[in-house]
């Protein structure tokens, strides 16, 4: 077989850690070799001369950490300053302190930088996140948001590792839907721009936004509809992509378009297994962003950089009545609407910012395709799991799995498909959805949920 | 530090490769533990009645591979049947040919199918992709595409790998995006469905196509530019993720929505450095999925499941003008259009299957933000990568980092931002887009791009 014919060629794929002609700054201080000439490019963040010697910090975005180049003076030009992107040749050495540094033999300015000429940032200040916002294409040059997205990188790694251990299969939900019953309203409409392009594909009896597709189409608001298709194909599955909505909602916690999380767990029949996979999972990625990116953690949130309190805690379960009726006592009322978001924050320092899961709720304030309780058929097996920061961070239930019960509650014909999922060798199954910039929001404590992607879209504002 | 009080919470983070209550099939049969007692659950996806035993062959989606199921003919119900889920309780043996099966001590069947009441797969039977197509809801119960989706999972995976190991940073670039100069007219604009949010959030001055982001919004065609912006603050990064285009095209090649991989390498200044990343990255993820998805690459194309001919050669690279006139001397007249697919063919096969780097592109039919090649003013240094089966699979270059050059090219003030890029320590970088449905089609020999992801979009077909 081919697998025989591939061994040769094994050794070609050992991936090189090192980079063309130059190191990545964090290899270089992670090996500390002392001595040894080195080759470095990055932008400077930080430039201290001196009489003799001129010092700069230079980061190139493989680490929240800097290496300290040291520049005899005759190699200073007036082009190098804050800013600047910069190529640098030298040898490794310690300074008095002890502190790796690089002393340059060389210093080559690949791009100016004149601060004076309209570029936002300055040295040597921590500019706010709402003044940083205003700058999305140069934001990924501050630090402030260059760690954010090297612990977004690495917290969606963790979650594919998480998954991968446990054989589950990556599924590629569609961001283009024919469903519009899930958004209740609060969905974006898709069509071509081109008159031209929807002249000619129009068909008889048709409009402009059903033109090119048929039938009128939205983007996604959860892949999870698609999800359970494939899941009673090929067993656990997930997704992890964009997502959107089309509220006209300003808060710290809401974007238009987002990332989700979304878990499908194949035979899934009881609403504690799906708690145990939720709390595992978050443990998991918390644990591990910590021990991979404690540098970015640490510039985010100097004063919080211990680990979460409830990491050695298992997570605090409340059926929807007892959170209902402590809430009560505290003189917070709970409408026929739910509870809101100061409630579920009350409810989170109640259990001293340990995780709640609120499970047991009641039918009309969820969605039809959550299943009944067995012994409460005016309850579903659903859950919201509520955190510091942000409130709910997931959203899960068990599905309806009776034919009969889901063909009773189903919201449209258009789902039809979706109800014959359970007519042939049909499953057990339950599933989650989490928020992914809430889980950053969480983790880093970042209170604006605007800074926890490249590009926030929200009402009003999609530039670039 | 509080890495320190992680350290007792690590025995905490095994993760369980077992499935609750049950193990999933790929487990079972790799490891193979004759005599030992098993759960499984699955979908009979074949049913052997003989005299005193009954033969299922069953699968949970965890590999191609089946576990053979013998069952007494006393635990035989009416509604164990073909594409029925089950729950098998048994022991494992081995059949007299040295089979491993597991010889059920119940069966408990989950899910009825009862295939005469309109389920569209029969038994022994070999449905053609496009019968299968139809069926979007149920076909990832069919061998077919849930082999194509485990090798779609794996062919992900392989490349956050092979970025990880270069220290390269996942960055989520946005769907949504109000530059609409890249797709030549062929973009999907957004805009609420709902009337009441249009009415509420429209400003004065504004229509309908403005009212909700206050710019006309559209899907992206790549998420390129916005990656440049970040290369520019954090180094290496590539995305992966949907792109959209609103062609009125029906071939086998084009869908609506795709994946794209774009890559963006920092202080690239070589397209010949590009060239290479781009073939050690195929050849990764071809070897790398060849040794862990054998089983699917059999099912997908048993004539052809001996490794490519080209994984151990080098790639070919002709410039623009050497393709050019040896398709001339084939009698194919290269119009100044450029190379169309059956000529991108052509060089392929001229160069016995070996994927071909066309390199020197004349600057008209590139676009602009392009290099120019620097003895030669009136071509760019782009790329593009052809393969059998599809023709262009990557497309590349080289980016203008010349402020002054840049700007006299910029199409649009729109994108002043993406020319401020080059003003403040700009850098060199180069970059590519592959198209990830292509990539499967050459890997598994799927002559039809809708057969490469779940759910798949085209002209009139939005279906689910």
């Amino acid at each position: 077989m081919w697998t025989k014919n591939l061994l040769k060629f094994r050794d070609y794929f050992r991936i090189s850690h090192i980079r063309k002609n130059y190191s990545a700054i964090a290899a270089v201080l992670e090996k500390a070799n002392v001595g040894e000439s080195t080759e470095i490019k990055g932008w400077v963040k930080n430039l201290r001369v001196q009489k003799e010697l001129i010092f700069a910090d230079v980061s190139d975005g493989s680490s929240a950490k800097r290496l300290q180049i040291v520049i005899p003076k005759n190699l200073k030009t007036e082009a190098l300053s804050y800013g600047s992107s910069v190529h640098v040749v030298g040898k490794l050495s310690r300074s008095p302190r002890g502190q790796l540094e690089l002393t340059a033999d060389s210093v080559k300015v690949l791009g100016e930088c004149v601060v004076t000429d309209g570029y936002p940032f300055n040295p040597r200040t921590t500019h706010p996140p709402e003044y940083i916002r205003h700058y999305l294409h140069l934001r990924a040059r501050t630090n402030y948001i260059s760690s954010i997205l090297r612990v977004r990188h690495s917290v969606t790694r963790h979650i594919h590792d998480f998954y991968a251990a446990k054989n589950y299969i990556h599924i590629h939900t569609p961001m283009l839907t024919s469903n519009d019953c899930e958004g209740a309203g609060e969905v974006f409409k898709v069509q071509p721009d081109c008159e031209a392009t929807v002249k000619a594909m129009m068909q008889e009896g048709r409009d402009r936004d059903t033109a090119y597709f048929g039938t009128k189409t939205f983007l996604t608001v959860s892949g999870q509809l698609h999800l359970e298709a494939i899941c009673r194909g090929m067993g656990n599955v997930y997704t992890l992509g964009p997502t959107f909505r089309a509220e006209n909602s300003r808060s710290r916690l809401h974007l238009s378009e987002f990332y989700m999380l979304e878990g499908e767990l194949a035979f899934c029949d009881n609403i504690k297994d799906l708690q145990s996979h939720i709390e595992e999972l978050l443990k998991y990625v918390f644990v591990q962003t910590r021990n991979t990116n404690e540098a970015d953690l640490f510039t985010l949130d100097k004063e919080n950089i211990k680990a979460p309190s409830w990491l050695d805690k298992k997570f605090v379960t409340l059926s929807y009545e007892e959170a209902r009726s402590f809430l009560d006592k505290k003189g917070m009322n709970v409408t026929d609407e739910g509870i809101n978001k100061e409630q579920e924050l009350a409810l989170v320092e109640y259990c001293d910012g340990v995780p709640v899961f609120v499970v047991q709720w009641p039918k009309q304030l969820k969605s039809f395709y959550m299943k009944e309780c067995e012994d409460e058929p005016n309850k579903v097996d659903a859950l919201d799991l509520l955190t510091s920061i942000t409130g709910e961070l997931v959203g899960g239930s068990l599905r309806e799995d009776s034919y009969e019960k889901l063909k009773a509650k189903l919201p449209s014909d258009s789902l039809d498909w979706y109800l014959e999922l359970r007519k042939f060798g049909n499953i057990p199954t339950g599933g989650y959805g989490l928020g992914l910039e809430r889980l950053l929001q969480v983790m880093c404590g970042i209170s604006n949920i605007k800074d926890t992607l490249p590009f926030p879209r929200w009402p009003h504002n999609c530039s670039l």
